[in-house]
């Protein structure tokens, strides 16, 4: 992998760069759509691709479980597996298993810390997570190792080291314990990465929670080591302006030459928040997900698809769209199939969805190399 | 609308023939997929453009409670509505209201007759049908003439008159008078159409229900009259053979020189069996239905997706098949899919089972011509 920054923004920590992959180049700013079973959410794989998408973010624990990694690897690879020749990130199952065990952060705050675990997470210990797969019931050790071995098996253009997500609700004295464990961890990953690198790129994982001082720790003990980019995980805050905050402090303190991800937030609101402060790529299911609750991204915000009003707008959801639905789909026609709950709602609105951010990210990088962000 | 026959078979009654309407040219026989809201389930209709299907069947009765066909018909006609250029075919709402009520003839089998009615029919007179929408609990009156009307809002090439379907459970006095008021409304509902036929077609449905001298009486009464085609619906036996025994006695009483159509039966071995006795259309969901339950169609019988044999199974459904999934998808990540539960597997499988049957239509069109059936 290599990263070429074609352009510093004047304005801002705003930058333009170019992340060359063996499966072709990454244009940054970008954003990442997840698909997590090896395919976004109504949307195949084909058309993802002539939508112009240059990153997928694949979830390793799902593709680990369903159809297992092996069976990737024999298939060769998941690029052939599931038709993607444009790049794929995967990520190291640590998130998922920590995240289905203690919940995500928004319901973790709402339950003020009382919900600790599922039941899925059986051990967690120095050597890594034992875990009961939610599928059959089957015990899985995963460590740094474990989880490599699987990101190897199906070869992404860019992985992960294996990490443990704090919950938010955590003591001082726990959360330093769980970074220098998370930090052993990502040095054991990189190390059994380069053993067999594959042409393949790994971003380490910033964590230290929403306590800035380990933050910069972390920042500082990982960016010492070989990773080819930086991805910062764990919890930022409880808010945008927290997490704002946080990554105006912390950006500075990553090696500037090397590319960096803003793992799982990928928001309109966050990446205009974000751009400025020098992120790269972002990663999120929000578009995908959004398009499935019938609401579609405009330049002029969201348009819920269902409302009675749009029943009789015969025209596309934006003018001047060129995405497959816009061409050919009035909003009028969307309204209806989402009251006569048909499935090509999802996937047309999806398209425009992805479309659109495709569109959204080309403008961001023309307004940082015209120094306007 | 014309119907030209090309060639007749020298072995049986199958025909090769050309419909011409007003959005282009239907190639009989030929396969009608049912798109009961304006869209086929999990495929948008570019997707069924560009696949080459040539007539599809909507739906009057769902149309009519969502969106309405006032706002179809204001938005320029179903065609432009949901964005398809090709033929068209609605039928007159009436199927749906009787099946609604007395349910589909193979669980009135299962009942044994017992269960006659859902309480959404409220009243059955010589006037028309009045029922309870589904969606609002609103009083719908439909009759002849207020069929014909959703159907001229519509705007489909091919239009189908109002109809009782009668319960399969019935005794021969209530079937007698049933099909007399059937062949009433059908001759109001043409009476209807031709005062403002709007380039639309018409094609009688035949009734009789299981006794084949009144399916006699019906091609003679409703042959007499001016429509354009004959569709044959109602109870034609509770298994195939009692059909194909059924359709052999009828065929030669139909005018031969106009289109036929069979309503909502289409299953590979139905066609097989009814193209020798004549038939030029079928229409039938099976298609899509069977690929949303993962099965695929193919020349060697259907293929199960979901079975665990099928998940390193690293070629396409079929190796010749040149659709938009055999050219981009193997079979074992389809199965993956379905296995991961992802909406993907649904469109994709349907796109296959959809142009396995425009193609295997195209195949028994050549065969007729070189009466080979």
């Amino acid at each position: 992998m290599k990263f070429e920054i074609l352009h510093t923004s004047s304005k801002s920590r705003a930058r333009v760069g170019r992340i060359y992959t063996p499966h072709g180049v990454i244009d940054t700013p970008n954003f990442v759509a997840v698909g997590t079973n090896g395919t976004l959410k109504a949307i195949d794989n084909q058309t993802v691709h002539e939508i112009g998408l240059q990153l997928m973010f694949c979830n390793t624990y799902h593709l680990m479980l369903q159809p297992g990694t092996e069976t990737i690897r024999d298939a060769g690879g998941l690029h052939k597996f599931m038709n993607r020749t444009l790049p794929v990130i995967t990520d190291s199952g640590g998130f998922q298993v920590f995240s289905l065990a203690y919940g995500s952060v928004a319901n973790e705050l709402k339950s003020k810390g009382t919900k600790k675990t599922d039941g899925s997470v059986l051990k967690i210990s120095e050597e890594g997570v034992l875990f009961r797969s939610y599928r059959d019931g089957k015990k899985i050790l995963l460590t740094p190792e474990s989880s490599i071995e699987a990101q190897k098996n199906l070869g992404a253009d860019i992985i992960i080291p294996f990490d443990e997500l704090p919950p938010y609700h955590i003591e001082k004295e726990a959360l330093v314990q769980s970074l220098e464990r998370t930090h052993r961890w990502e040095k054991r990953s990189l190390e059994a990465h380069l053993k067999n690198p594959q042409d393949q790129a790994m971003y380490a994982v910033i964590h230290g929670g929403i306590d800035e001082g380990l933050r910069k720790i972390s920042c500082d003990f990982l960016g010492h080591l070989p990773f080819d980019g930086f991805a910062i995980g764990g919890s930022l805050g409880k808010n945008k302006p927290e997490m704002i905050g946080m990554l105006t402090d912390m950006m500075p303190l990553l090696p500037p030459e090397k590319p960096n991800h803003l793992l799982g937030i990928g928001d309109l609101e966050s990446i205009t928040a974000c751009i400025p402060l020098g992120i790269d790529t972002f990663d999120s299911s929000y578009p995908t997900r959004a398009a499935r609750h019938g609401m579609a991204l405009t330049k002029n915000g969201p348009l819920n698809l269902t409302q009675g009003q749009q029943a009789k707008r015969l025209e596309p959801i934006e003018r001047d769209c060129l995405c497959h639905t816009c061409r050919h789909f009035t909003v009028a026609y969307l309204n209806h199939l989402f009251k006569a709950r048909e499935m090509t709602a999802l996937t047309l609105t999806s398209i425009h969805n992805l479309h659109f951010m495709v569109e959204l990210m080309r403008d961001y990088r023309e307004r940082v190399a015209s120094d306007l962000i």
